[in-house]
């Protein structure tokens, strides 16, 4: 089991939750989603604990959710409601709510120990909602591999020459060096291409005719979100590192989700110094973004096929792996102080100790 | 495994055997079952005890199977007649026969100890060639779950308010009571829904413009055959529960055959005191059958497939849910008491004794 | 385990190599193949040892492989030339690299032990390169089955009368006996049918009017090449067993390639001292082949799924068996033999023992 359970993920963007049920899953848990009448979405495991139906084949009555074999009613915390054909609700008769936080356009879901969901652990960034700042909702990438090759991807500024040459990187970065920092509370790899031709993402929106300077900034935070700060600069401004928002600067952003340990679901987005509020760029922006990672999906899904045949020798480490080595010692990290936690009881909602 | 072994089990209606060997699979058997040419059905453990191969593959030759392999032949009794190139035939070259009965279009096979075949034990409802009822052959619904799911539902008049709210059930009986008897042979559950609307199947069938006393009556008998006795009269007559022929009365039929511990299928039909004769009407009937079957396998197939999914916790039961539960109980020691019995040497048709 | 290692097996024909990567499967271990600009083939490991990506994923960079991940480049020895971002060559960059050989048109691979390679052992027959013969290659069988069933087919003359009734047998051989000799480095069974009708076969190519002598004679060799020589003469020329190239003669040649433990290939052509150059007589007789590998096909992909059923009793062994009983035990004897040999290290190229 690779996942950390008490953490919050994305379950999807905030159009994506209405009057109907949704199933979704993440960590393997299958959950059952909508939006009440109230505009709070609440997130429910999906499965009836009496015979088993999911609930998302059921159909919402009001603000409950009405099983579609006997007719077992649970609100949006969890608690059963109604038992046709017997007046006394069990005890037993829950299913387990998850809490959820909307911010931004973005659904957040906690997947852990209820008592330690705290929206102050939320990822954030100074940008998200800044009036210089262009947020756009991207799409979400279905991956058929483990969480942590998507993530891990997501720190490695060395695959792009070889897997996105025509969109992302190019023959220019691939000797040169990249920066790691594993200090801090995100990993950080980075470099910077010097006096270079642009590459053709930002021949398309830096308006650029000679030679730029380019950085890449990758910050993978955990669980399995990830930064991919990148811009452009003309070469004679010899830009320093830290007046990045004097180029053309972009924030790419990687919501990770793991739904179970063979499928991954990336939401990404973008935020953007340029272009504020021109749906045009934006739809542009996506249509590379798919090419890219569409070259990322094939590459991974190839992985991870290939990492559930037999295998006679230990996988090798090289130089560029420093961020994806540490990235993934400290998830091992977590997973295990999860284990050895006593998390006593299984998760439910609170209503049942106080019934 | 879920299975009982000594019962009988349908295998299909009459008209699906004839000259073709046909491949079906009972409690995981895998039979080929043909009609020979004295009408006489034979079913035969389908694969060769040479190399394997299923003998439904093979050719009839007269009333015997030829292997499509290399040729070895056997009779309708299991017995092997020609070995090619050799003219001794080995006592070890046979294959498992089962018993078969046919009776009202309905074809039986006998899955356990051969010595314990026993036409009396075969389900018999004195309607069945009755001249005041007609019978009329369905169909057959595949369903993509256990057995025991499939009969359970079949003894559950609770999901019918929510499983088919426009063919077998309406809002107005949600909350009657269910009365259920588990003594006698049969499981049985029912309940009547006095001065109410018609449901949509009795609309369409009884001819009904005020309204009608409905009930519903659930047979279950071991293993899985049940027999869902309901009707509709006129509320005006108060009907006595003994009185049921006075309405208008349809038994449905459910053979419910294990294919495998994931595959069951259902070979439903139905006997009425109405419209004898009447094809079109057959025809009308067969058609909500179909619509409410469908509701059926959905529901089931969903919890089928929720059920092979880890779970944290114990399915809770509910007051409705007696029949089922006795239901359980009774196939667990039926199974447990085969499980124990000293079955001996594998099961083989007499001939290998007498040889 | 049912694989011989050491040996060679035929990884297709010499036209199926070129520029591309080509990634195909040989007992399980997954290859990527392609022909050098010296005109030889290379056959190395399809794994990038760095991150597990196909290396036939990657592209060619002149006679050298670079991996489509992160670029790590390997030459066709399997040594690694290249760690992008690095200086250094760990000595554990490296992929396997398998000998192989290519003649008359058909590649062979080694998979066993490097230091057994041995190109004295690959298959041979005189008259391959014969100028009196012409050799065709014709097509691959993809057969879902363990490869034993689809070799021992091959030195089984007995089911040619029941699978193939139209195109290779008729019944005037069903009773014919079978004659084996093991003793001999191939295992050989054959039959005579004298002075019968002669098969669709031979009535196509053999231009025959009356009853003609045919012949089938098939020769095993281990692991899994298989000569089946079949042909007819006049039956008044009453031909000598020895005489059998005064006959129109051909040898079927079938080259089984385990794929997996589920999945063989068998790489079928022909040699024939009739219609020498004649590519229409050719592509009739791959017409008339396909016919009845197809009626095979059927066969062994039925009895491999039967085989992976559960069984109560063993399958028996009848007097048509002996060559296939004498090929599965040699098969066990061999397999056994190489897994008590201290194989030492995994397999890997010299060079690593040189750097």
């Amino acid at each position: 089991m690779s996942f950390v359970k008490n953490a919050w993920y994305v379950a999807g963007w905030s159009s994506d939750f209405g009057e109907a049920l949704v199933p979704l899953t993440i960590l393997s848990q299958t959950l059952v989603m909508f939006r009440a009448s109230d505009g709070q979405i609440a997130a429910l495991e999906d499965r009836c604990p009496h015979r088993q139906l999911p609930l998302s084949r059921g159909k919402r009555i009001g603000d409950t959710i009405q099983c579609g074999y006997h007719g077992m009613t649970f609100n949006g915390a969890g608690k059963c409601v109604r038992v046709p054909g017997q007046d006394n609700l069990p005890a037993s008769a829950y299913v387990d709510a998850f809490s959820v936080h909307e911010a931004h356009g973005i659904v957040w879901v906690w997947m852990g120990d209820p008592a330690q969901a705290d929206i102050a652990k939320i990822f954030h960034l100074e940008e998200l909602g800044h009036p210089d700042w262009h947020l756009h909702h991207g799409d979400k990438l279905h991956i058929k591999a483990n969480y942590l090759n998507v993530a891990e991807n997501l720190v490695d500024p060395a695959h792009v020459s070889f897997v996105h040459p025509t969109t992302l990187g190019n023959a220019a970065s691939e000797n040169v060096p990249v920066h790691v920092k594993t200090s801090g509370e995100a990993i950080v790899a980075w470099r910077w291409i010097r006096d270079a031709e642009p590459i053709g993402f930002f021949k398309a929106f830096g308006g650029f005719t000679g030679n730029v300077d380019r950085w890449h900034y990758y910050y993978l935070h955990l669980p399995s979100t990830a930064v991919i700060d990148f811009g452009s600069a003309d070469a004679a401004a010899k830009l320093d590192e830290d007046d990045r928002n004097q180029g053309v600067r972009i924030f790419a952003l990687h919501f990770v989700t793991p739904v179970t340990e063979d499928y991954t679901i990336d939401h990404w987005a973008h935020l953007r110094n340029t272009a504020l509020g021109d749906e045009a760029a934006s739809a542009q922006m996506d249509k590379m973004f798919r090419i890219a990672f569409a070259e990322d999906k094939e590459i991974l899904e190839a992985v991870h096929e290939e990492e559930q045949r037999p295998h006679k020798r230990k996988p090798i480490r090289i130089a560029i792996d420093k961020g994806p080595n540490v990235y993934r010692k400290r998830i091992r990290d977590l997973v295990e102080v999860e284990a050895t936690e006593d998390l006593g009881e299984p998760v439910h909602p609170v209503f049942v100790q106080h019934d």
